[in-house]
């Protein structure tokens, strides 16, 4: 059997269903990952002017999809409900779930991956945190022989485009929000964004992964950043810093005593913070044993989500043939040029 | 079954198996993790010292390694021979195996790969490139939904420390070398980290994770970095950067062109390789779909090294057990002291 040959179930056809259905049907589609069915209230409407493929379902009953032979069914549906239930009823119908649901894994999360367990299947969810910043895998996974004690990061992508706009412009805030939605940057009402209900949903699945705590999103502290004018960047500017959104969470384990809190604050500049310009996340991971890790990347767009969607999907498609996570090498490698860098060089 | 229940043999007591060692005996052991064997030639000497424990065996003999109960055999011992024999005998008796061996992996990882998925066995070598940068899984697994097109990094911490000593103190190569050496980034002889052979190797992998080619590592152009001197930093200074030993590969999918090679390189003042000090370890990977990712971390030292071994025994213990790679969320959760940034937030 191919170690990539997986059936894939989309939920949702909006900006990022649509965005995987583009990579997985495109000229440079993964091997061995085929789209099998796409459902969305509106498929009737979506599906006019998306190539006819003979093994693509478009349908409009969940049920569909649970019956089926899919392998993966990928939740973009967003929202709680009914994105959870139907998490469930495919994880109880044998599929595995990879999905980018921030707000249905922060509150759900712990009792899906027991579900997920008692199935035998795969519940992933780097789509949720980060955008294509594989801090999902970095926190849950790759410091896993740590002790993370703290997290320090920008979680919004929209509300990052919105304030460095801000800073290079020396614009109003919603002079920027225009800006960020006429870049595809924000939705129409990016309140969530701004007041920190985004961040604080994935800075508490940030803390399950590195904390080992269930944390309500609701309970974390936010203060909104919509109220931020140009007055503040002048006063940052002075003070030697600029304005962003922070999601932090620090965690001291003798004491099990958590700080968690999301807010617009003062970061110096050339800091790892300033520096993300536009809709770019980054993290600076903290732990007892290694320092501190920094990570970052674009952290808002279809494109980038579906990278993280896709990645999720691999993985899964690996797991279910047995192989180990790391990639097949191909023999037909040529150097056909090789050369220093001459100009840069010393 | 405890989803975290392994027995772990090390094999080679040096700095690196020590040091993950100590972190499996000490106080905040990985919970189910169990240390059951220490192989090394002079296993008699260095066990004096180390505290009895009755589950523990020390050894002289490969052999008894092999045919014990141990789940996992951590490979410290440093070289190709006899480490990747002994790699191939651990995968041929049914152990999974983690390595920090980036010259066996960059030779025979392909081959050992085909081996431990032939056995249903992992092996892991997230240690063998970036020592606590989680790069391994960034690119092998968490951008494994991208087309990446190239990986820029420092990927030797010794070099960085030597050059970074240089740049700030304006001292020569040779006092520079002594001092990484003093604090313990340094071996006695740097001579295969500053001349680009430690990190071909490494970059090699990544070719193989990223790119899917396998690449020799001797034949990745190197151009060494001990011959740079005061007065090319002063050179370097008056461009307005810096000198850093980067490691470059980039891969053209269209005509199946790599460009890769290891050299000491100027630096823009400000880039996230200018500011990689010490023995930081720091990459941007470039892909088709999300732009650039950036990750930086602590590249060289016993316990950046052992926090990446213990993600990877953890990731193996998990799977063992048909875990999902996600963390158990515990109940315990107090939010006990959670407030805003108040110096800080505006």
């Amino acid at each position: 059997m191919n170690p990539l040959r997986c059936r894939i179930a989309i939920l949702g056809f909006g900006t990022v269903g649509s965005a995987v259905a583009r990579r997985l049907t495109g000229p440079h589609a993964p091997l061995g990952l085929e789209l099998t069915h796409i459902f969305d209230r509106r498929a009737h409407e979506k599906s006019e002017g998306w190539p006819a493929a003979s093994r693509l379902t478009w349908t409009t009953r969940i049920d569909e999809v649970l019956a089926s032979d899919a392998d993966v069914v990928v939740e973009t549906v967003g929202g709680i409900e009914p994105a959870a239930d139907w998490i469930r009823a495919a994880l109880a119908a044998g599929k595995s779930v990879v999905t980018a649901n921030k707000h249905v894994v922060a509150r759900h999360g712990a009792a899906l991956l027991t579900l997920a367990e008692r199935q035998g299947r795969q519940l992933r969810f780097e789509a949720a945190v980060g955008g294509a910043m594989p801090i999902v895998r970095a926190v849950g996974d790759g410091l896993a022989g740590d002790r993370i004690t703290r997290i320090v990061a920008i979680l919004n992508g929209t509300t990052n485009a919105v304030l460095s706009r801000m800073e290079v412009t020396g614009c109003s805030l919603g002079d920027a929000v225009d800006d960020a939605r006429a870049r595809g940057y924000a939705e129409a009402d990016p309140g969530v964004d701004l007041d920190g209900v985004d961040a604080a949903a994935k800075l508490s699945i940030l803390c399950a992964l590195a904390f080992g705590l269930r944390v309500d999103p609701d309970t974390i502290p936010t203060r909104t950043a919509a109220s931020i004018t140009p007055a503040d960047f002048d006063h940052a500017r002075r003070n030697g810093g600029t304005i962003r959104q922070l999601a932090h969470a620090e965690y001291d384990h003798a004491t099990s005593t958590l700080t968690a809190w999301v807010a617009p604050t003062v970061v110096p500049r050339g800091s790892i913070f300033s520096r993300a310009m536009g809709p770019q996340n980054a993290a600076v991971i903290s732990s007892a044993h290694c320092g501190e890790i920094t990570i970052t990347g674009a952290g808002a767009g279809g494109d980038a989500t579906a990278v993280a969607i896709l990645s999720d999907v691999i993985a899964v498609a690996r797991d279910r043939a047995a192989i180990v996570p790391a990639p097949v090498l191909h023999a037909n490698f040529q150097l056909l040029n090789s050369e220093f860098a001459v100009a840069e060089a010393v």
